[in-house]
């Protein structure tokens, strides 16, 4: 018998299962909407029959890889330094491997490798992209456009007309800092500074305008530029408690940056919360939780976050009929997530 | 004009750079044996005249695709959960990107995916593939080597014959394990334990022989499992205290558990290195440094094998007559790195 006749069929495990042909494809392109006592029983016929879906055929007819790429705006050393970006890829890897698509991370060292990055998603080895951590003159919206590929972003795009006309997640970053302010004057705090994240970035943009909206006569003086990082946080903390140090709370644009201020606060001999108050930005667990002490932050949900970007991303991805079906699935292109605030120790 | 016709060709940057064709190409590739006074000069040539090479049309001909897969055989909270990881990634980012090569990191959740990754590997997406992280009974082996793409292993496999049949870079894990435990016995200490690392790498099993090597009347009290994990050198910690209270010595198989013996043995009251001499594996920093006490460890040069690997991979890749040039250029396809004792304050 030749090997293919003895391949077991879609039909063979509908027929085992009981089930429709239909009910079976659902199940194993990955597809909601299979109740899961069905679903149990698909599968349990697919690993008895040893049923292997023809991928690679499929392939052909649909021009499908079955895998999306994951671009990051920074250096590798940034990607692996930073929970932040594990915690976006953990949400995406789950919804990734859930549908059975293969998370492709394309690393760089810098700029100069974006167009490399470009050839790559335009090569025809991916079914679309998640980019995140843009900055302003980021040369890759452009790059990935060319390329033609569908593409999802992480965080709302900085360039003129871009939020409009592209797809991505995002969370309320200026309603998450409205959370932030509003905490430290309810705590009575008067002398109130932010420590920004980089200025290229709409996050870091949107958190810094949240600020000013409730402390519109804050002088120039109470704000200093950090970039996200540990080193950034304490940099700009100095100069805060240089420049007055009458300050006694702080908001800083993320929690890395939040821990490095509580470190140099700590080396000032400034007691966390009497002296100085403080609130991050994230809510990144260990980094929230193991600061001392451990830090009232605006929680946004990261994880959450990647899910929902691959979920956009693959929206119909399922279906073999998707040139067929048309304009494809409703489902809104740009999702903006509420904050919360957390309180622990330092606020 | 056409634009085509307007766009500067190699023979123009040569004439501008006052060199041989052969030699612009040589630093086009990224090749080596090109003296930097002349590929400084084809760089400039190549910015002033915008010189871009045709890689889309090369790869036609030489069906390259300018990027290599890494597979790391562990699931993706833990990729980045260890630094190890970061610090290989690190190593083959670069040497990749000093060849324009694009690397694709290709994550899993676990070991359901393996055929997933297959998949991607056999589909025509990248030159080749560099795997770590192996654990014995790995369906991945089989799966790549049906993917037919050009492979490098970290670590030395550990199925039979497969350390003569692929190539690999490792570091002398016996060795090492023997420059610890010399150590240790060279301070008097008389009751050395060992904490392993997961007894299905080879790494683990290696250090555990070059311990046995040379403590052969070790009873079994004495050799506690580990994982490579902060919990796991926690857990053999108490262990050890619990069977073999009199101990005065551990070699932890990698810097990480070593770092959960040294929590252990603070919580139990001893002191190290005066009660209880601690030696790790790996020196990686900044565990090894900023460990209480800094710990004294037995160094590899984890970024050092990735480079190596990403090289050994793509020797030859950069030639455009790859197929003409046969067999491709000498060099050896096992490796096998020397490691070092690095004295802290632990041992």
């Amino acid at each position: 018998m030749p090997e293919a006749a003895s391949r077991p069929t879609l039909e063979a495990v509908a027929a085992r299962a009981g089930v429709s042909r239909a009910t079976v494809s659902r199940v194993v392109n990955g597809e909601a909407g299979v109740r899961e006592a069905l679903a149990a029983k698909v599968r349990r016929a697919v690993q008895e029959l040893g049923y292997v879906p023809n991928r690679a055929a499929r392939s052909l007819v649909t021009r499908r890889h079955d895998a999306v790429a994951v671009v990051i705006a920074e250096p590798e050393t940034r990607v692996f330094g930073d929970p932040f970006f594990a915690l976006q890829l953990r949400g995406i890897s789950k919804e990734l491997t859930a549908r059975d698509v293969q998370l492709v991370l394309l690393l760089m060292e810098g700029r100069d490798d974006h167009e490399r990055v470009g050839r790559y998603l335009a090569g025809g080895h991916v079914d679309g992209a998640l980019v995140f951590s843009l900055h302003l003159d980021d040369p890759l919206p452009g790059i990935i456009h060319g390329a033609g590929v569908p593409t999802v972003f992480g965080g709302r795009p900085g360039w003129a007309g871009g939020a409009d006309s592209v797809r991505y997640v995002d969370c309320d970053n200026r309603g998450g800092a409205h959370q932030a302010v509003r905490h430290l004057v309810g705590l009575g705090r008067r002398r109130l500074a932010h420590i920004t994240g980089p200025l290229d970035q709409t996050s870091a943009v949107d958190r810094l305008d949240g600020y000013r909206d409730l402390v519109p006569d804050a002088g120039p003086e109470l704000v200093a530029e950090g970039d996200f990082t540990l080193a950034g946080g304490e940099r700009a903390m100095r100069l805060l408690l240089d420049r007055r140090p009458d300050v006694d709370a702080v908001f800083a644009a993320n929690d890395v940056s939040a821990s490095g201020a509580l470190r140099v606060l700590r080396e000032a001999g400034r007691r966390v919360p009497q002296d100085v108050a403080v609130v991050g930005f994230d809510d990144m667990l260990p980094v929230a939780e193991q600061a001392e002490p451990s830090l009232t932050t605006v929680r946004q949900e990261i994880e959450g976050m990647g899910r929902l970007m691959a979920a956009m991303l693959l929206r119909g991805h399922g279906r073999v009929q998707d040139a067929a079906a048309g304009a494809g699935e409703a489902g809104p292109d740009r999702v903006v997530l509420p904050t919360a605030l957390v309180r622990r120790e330092s606020a």
